[in-house]
């Protein structure tokens, strides 16, 4: 997001601005200037100036806000297809953790967080919260690539590639910290991996400084049920009960998965206004369990959509996240009016602004807001025919539809092609890796 | 299917046969003559007459069987989108069977076919089950772009546009049988269209007639728990057993959605050979509940898949319902090693062609079967590392990364467009009965 962007507009078949909910304007355009939106108006209203700006021109199209990935592991798309069908015990310590703790080092995040990029780009994603060790070099891909994101800081227990200790996590992520500070698309938060893996007194500093800098914690949190029951049977402590108790349970908190919750739970995150990270397809996936969204959205909780990272997805498709999530939510509740077409493109846009605090700025289409845009091509005949484009959106198009994406008025993808980034390069970077990592099944 | 094709050989990167499960033949060729596969071989060993063969190189390419989609209402792919999230029976009564009512007639039925032939073919499917009214337009339209397809002829209480009495649906059903029956990719069943909606008079027809003509029926059975706890309620007789009284509860049984069984009834269903169409987006969209796939499979019951009609699902896209199908077995059992990428594919396939019958001509890439094939181009940066070729086909690939489909030996779809289809035709059509639908809206 280095130079501003020529202004210009886009003239749309129909556009969604998310805000307020389900709303559609037909044949409307977005001007843009200096990187945000200006204004968005009937087509046939834009003034002479207005006229005389550059066009894209988009009459199959749907135009949005770009969409919001609140949880990833963009590096481990390396790992896409590695190991499937396993239980998550299993595929973490005998397959992923194995070949992690070989290979993960800052080339290796680089390439694998690009890798990331180029896909959310094709996919309409515009940011992305991402943890994953080595972040400067996490940080260096989105920079590169003018991507937004909220860069997590992890703390784990376990020795890694990265750090050897708790500690030094946190030594390491202060420094982090402080030498991204001056980033505008990039924000940061602490990412204590989850209650099983991390100490009350990693806990602790994670609180003190998360509180010092005003940043939000990002956790893994009740993923599963038998995580909670473990937690319980060893320490008499649920990990909800835990994290209250070490003061992590505020409206900073970004609770990622949260299958396992108990009514009194429920209400707990209600109260404290945390924020949920809904992962649908890697709860699946991996069996994790289903998230109460209903229910929690019922209490007034903010839900938004990650992917995960694409070794548990395997893709990193938001559009094919928002549809799941509106079909796990129906068929979970056994209640068909669960989860809208509109209440899930909320959740993959706004609702994960607002769990990064990044509402002011993105996850919709509103004047003064940043121009990230994503645009979707209804043009082929399985879109036909088209009576609410909504659920044409959700309920039919999926990533590989998506022909536009800008971010803070840089267009960054179109029709199959990058503006900035070397496909051809980081194509060979990957299939570097490939072989590498091939050479040890 | 009317005249043979000529013969050629696809050269593919890897070729999936289907059967034996979870095998991958990296760079292997499939010989084609006379509309049939000869020969599956690897490509540095074909012959000198298989070379000088028209060839098809697919350098980038997982080739497959085409996907046998085992229950649709494909004349219902009009209407995608027209009403959504909305609880079964308000989404059928309000809004689908009037709309249906008042506009569903010979030609509708033709060009809604035709419609989801075309989305059909662009996403690799080369055989579906349908039932619709109208089934004479239906033929027509399988007939005329060479598509493999069960007919399925609806015997219902209702009146509707079609037939006015359930006997007069017999009566047709026995006139179209009649009509059909020297075409070659045209197979028949009789469509019952479920517990509540048919008399025992009924059913009774369509025993006698189906063990008649040696063809099987095909039911929506226990879609919901509240029509089982209805009927038991107002009957004091389950619909399966009630089914079962009636002689339905057979091999040749195709039972079509099944969430709703007691152990006792998977037992049942087990010990007669009842075949199950699972439809895992329509049940979720619908809310319908969760079809117990892996207690079925662990019975020994064959269970395929079926993607509903574009109404409910809101695409008919195999490889998306097998990736459904996979993560939510997963997730509903709590196993994540239920439903492997294996699995999910024969589903998609020869567990569907035996459940259609036809199991010694399609469903699996063996010499002798007929050239039903499908290839999926994995040359997108989004398919990258690839370690595992069937982890990629079902966990990433979807309808839209298909390049090519044939069926018996003719290449009926490729890279967008389609030998004989006219799709800008198709889509005046199609817009036209938007027109009018909306108009009632």
């Amino acid at each position: 997001m280095s130079n501003t962007p020529a202004d210009f507009v886009i003239c749309a078949r129909w556009v969604v601005p998310v805000v307020p909910s389900g709303r559609v304007l037909p044949n409307h355009s977005i001007v843009v200037r200096q990187g945000r939106i200006e204004a968005i108006l009937p087509t046939d209203a834009l003034s002479e100036s207005q006229l005389s700006l550059p066009r894209t021109d988009l009459p199959r199209h749907l135009v949005t806000a770009g969409f919001v990935n609140t949880h990833g592991h963009a590096a481990m798309t390396l790992l896409r297809g590695y190991a499937d069908d396993l239980e998550l015990m299993d595929w973490l310590t005998n397959h992923i953790w194995p070949v992690e703790g070989q290979w993960v080092d800052d080339s290796y995040v680089y390439d694998g967080t690009s890798l990331a990029i180029a896909e959310m780009l094709s996919g309409g994603t515009t940011c992305a919260a991402d943890s994953y060790f080595f972040p400067n070099a996490v940080a260096r891909a989105m920079c590169d690539q003018s991507f937004r994101g909220q860069i997590c800081m992890p703390v784990i227990q376990f020795p890694n590639r990265w750090a050897e200790s708790e500690h030094q996590h946190v030594e390491k992520a202060l420094q982090f910290h402080d030498s991204v500070r001056d980033e505008p698309g990039i924000t940061t938060a602490f990412a204590p991996h989850a209650p099983y893996t991390v100490s009350d007194e990693g806990f602790e500093a994670v609180v003190s400084h998360a509180n010092e800098f005003g940043i939000p914690v990002h956790l893994h949190l009740n993923e599963t049920a038998s995580e909670v029951a473990t937690a319980l049977k060893d320490t008499g402590q649920s990990p909800l009960a835990r994290i209250q108790a070490l003061g992590l349970l505020t409206t900073h908190l970004q609770a990622v998965h949260m299958t396992a919750l108990s009514e009194a739970e429920l209400q707990l995150i209600a109260a404290h206004n945390v924020h949920i990270a809904h992962c649908p397809e890697s709860n699946m996936k991996l069996a994790s369990g289903i998230c109460p969204v209903q229910a929690l959205l019922d209490h007034g909780v903010n839900v938004a959509l990650g992917t995960d990272g694409a070794a548990s997805n395997n893709d990193l498709d938001m559009l094919g996240e928002a549809r799941s999530a509106a079909l796990l939510s129906k068929v979970s509740t056994l209640d068909a009016t669960s989860i809208s077409a509109a209440d899930a493109l909320s959740m993959a846009t706004i609702n994960g602004a607002r769990l990064l605090g990044l509402e002011d700025n993105i996850g919709s289409l509103e004047p003064g807001k940043s121009a990230d845009i994503t645009a979707v091509d209804f043009g082929d005949i399985n879109f036909a025919p088209l009576y609410n484009p909504l659920s044409q959106l959700i309920y039919v198009a999926s990533g590989q539809n998506i022909s536009h994406t800008w971010i803070a008025g840089e267009c960054l993808y179109q029709d199959g092609d990058y503006t900035r980034l070397d496909i051809d390069d980081l194509s060979r970077r990957v299939s570097g890796w490939q072989e590498k990592i091939q050479g040890d099944v």
